[in-house]
């Protein structure tokens, strides 16, 4: 598939300079430009630059905020709601997770709800954020959008809901797992889809549960939760911790983004650090994960199948091989982001 | 398959009964009955009284501390590790619920790593403790022996790891969610190599990739994570937090307790505990877990499949049905308590 390759500050610079042009205010398209390119360094791609369109078509009809007042409520030492005033996303969610390390520096650990949020990417990237202050950290989100039914059922109750966790390391790579608690992500059914790519089976089914492998049938289908009864059973979980804990959007109450980008989504996330030395010397904590992480890399592979990887290395790898060669973006999203810069007559239009 | 059903408080005297012979301190003997029955209760018969043999033989074999100094260490208003000095699973992690319970209630939330523990049973057992002090809970642990491999790999460095969560509700039944993060948990492969029944497809496959669903050949095969690579990194997760940040075994530490009876497990679980309150008054949460819960239960079925349930929700017919009409032991199970029993010259054999 055709793409080409853009440096990491172009691409930044080029989503904030958007972003400005619908009046979203700069330091919160810088932050948004930021966190969406932090999310194609990790190979995220479905919540990276393809994402803007959508934005930019939330711009346009009026479901953002352009001035939210961010504020914390209910708070105590170790924990908060942020309403996000139906800001972006990614600006929400950065302010609560900047409030979780500075609480859980402060008194060990703390639990950040997150309110009248919206669409905020990869859960990987605001996991990671801990990392360079030490700290364990879990995120949880709801989904925007309903893509599957509850075990046994079909009637779209319920969405992708992500759950992400970042543990500092040693010497080794840090472990950052980022997960949909479906067996594919919404996300990557749209790339495939938009690629043209067939769906793996097992990714989703139809209203009579037969798998459904045509990228021209997603409409249809709806995913599968990972492990049966029990996928089901954790995206409720998180469902409940992020949504309905948090006054946010969850089941029948999920605005699907995808068709309405008027009214606010209200949606929810949790933000979770904590400092390992509650529980024992930093230092010693981080040499064991060293340990544990080689024991597994230099286990003995299943015939036939590739090197053994952990959580969040071969993110680390894209990044590090994305930062040297640049960020590829595709021909098809491509055009979209050109034609949208070119009508704002923005100085750069990603031409080549 | 063959069975006895017996009252509640016949099994809990009778175990505490045996414990006691074995002398186990009265009060840990009398908590650990009360947690494998009502495991038990719950359905998780892998958990149960079944169990009582391999306590039995470790308690002969000098692998338990009988006199355990259950200690609290680097404790904060928030969090604590809680040493059990290789006492009973079940009396150490009871007393680390009490612990985050007490301290939620204080302080809003707490998060107790738990190290120098044994095998505790089913963790939905400890998650529901928090229900009637309407707090919500979130338990995981390293499992004791290691069935599974890194994901694409065939070294045995991965247990179990279960993690398990409980949510108050206002009418409808609470939500309680207990899960492997392996396809099977070994309890219930366990359970069904002994009763003979062939494994379902999906639960093992053997060191070559094939499915394993001959009872007699599940010592050769392992578990499989749920969602492929998900589960697996889940699982590493699990097995950090658990394990490594409590210093607990984990990985090549974890001395499989069904060969070796002797030397102390070091086994590591988290319990976290959260008012619902730090996050939205409390009855209007309740009301919205109701409503999200009975928009669930009333939707629309897939042709052909039951009613659509909730997490917790079978778990709690089960022990109604139980409570009334006792609780089901099977023959082999039976053969192997009474003959216990009857060595240790109690005076109720659980003859019929």
């Amino acid at each position: 598939m055709e793409q080409l390759l853009f440096s990491v500050e172009r691409l930044e610079k080029f989503i904030s300079s958007v972003l400005e042009a619908y009046r979203v205010q700069a330091e919160h398209a810088h932050i948004c430009a930021t966190q969406m390119i932090a999310a194609d360094l990790r190979g995220m791609h479905g919540h990276g630059i393809y994402r803007l369109p959508s934005y930019c078509q939330r711009l346009e009809e009026g479901g953002y905020n352009l001035h939210p007042d961010i504020k914390i409520k209910r708070e105590t030492p170790v924990s908060a709601i942020v309403d996000g005033d139906n800001g972006l996303g990614q600006a929400v969610v950065t302010k609560a997770v900047e409030l979780a390390i500075s609480k859980a520096q402060k008194n060990g650990l703390a639990w950040i709800g997150i309110r009248g949020s919206n669409h905020a990417g990869a859960g990987g990237v605001y996991a990671a954020m801990t990392l360079p202050h030490d700290l364990i950290s879990m995120y949880m989100a709801v989904g925007n959008a309903n893509h599957m039914p509850p075990w046994g059922g079909v009637d779209l109750l319920l969405s992708t809901n992500p759950i992400a966790f970042a543990i500092p390391t040693g010497d080794e790579p840090p472990i950052v797992l980022d997960m949909a608690t479906t067996v594919a992500s919404y996300g990557k059914v749209k790339v495939a889809a938009q690629k043209g790519q067939e769906l793996p089976v097992g990714w989703m089914v139809d209203h009579s549960g037969n798998p459904l492998t045509d990228p021209k049938r997603v409409k249809e289908g709806f995913l599968l939760p990972i492990g049966g009864h029990k996928g089901y059973g954790l995206n409720f979980i998180i469902g409940s911790l992020a949504g309905v804990l948090n006054t946010a959007a969850v089941g029948s109450a999920i605005l699907d983004f995808n068709k309405d980008f008027k009214n606010p989504t209200n949606s929810g996330q949790v933000f979770f650090a904590m400092r390992p030395d509650l529980f024992r010397d930093l230092d010693d904590f981080k040499t064991e994960m060293d340990l544990r992480i080689r024991e597994i890399r230099n286990s003995t592979p299943m015939q036939g199948a590739g090197p053994i990887r952990l959580p969040g290395e071969m993110a680390l790898r894209r990044e590090q091989q994305m930062r040297e060669k640049g960020v590829p973006v595709t021909a098809v999203v491509l055009d979209q982001i050109r034609e949208i810069a070119r009508k704002l007559r923005l100085a750069d239009c990603l031409e080549a």
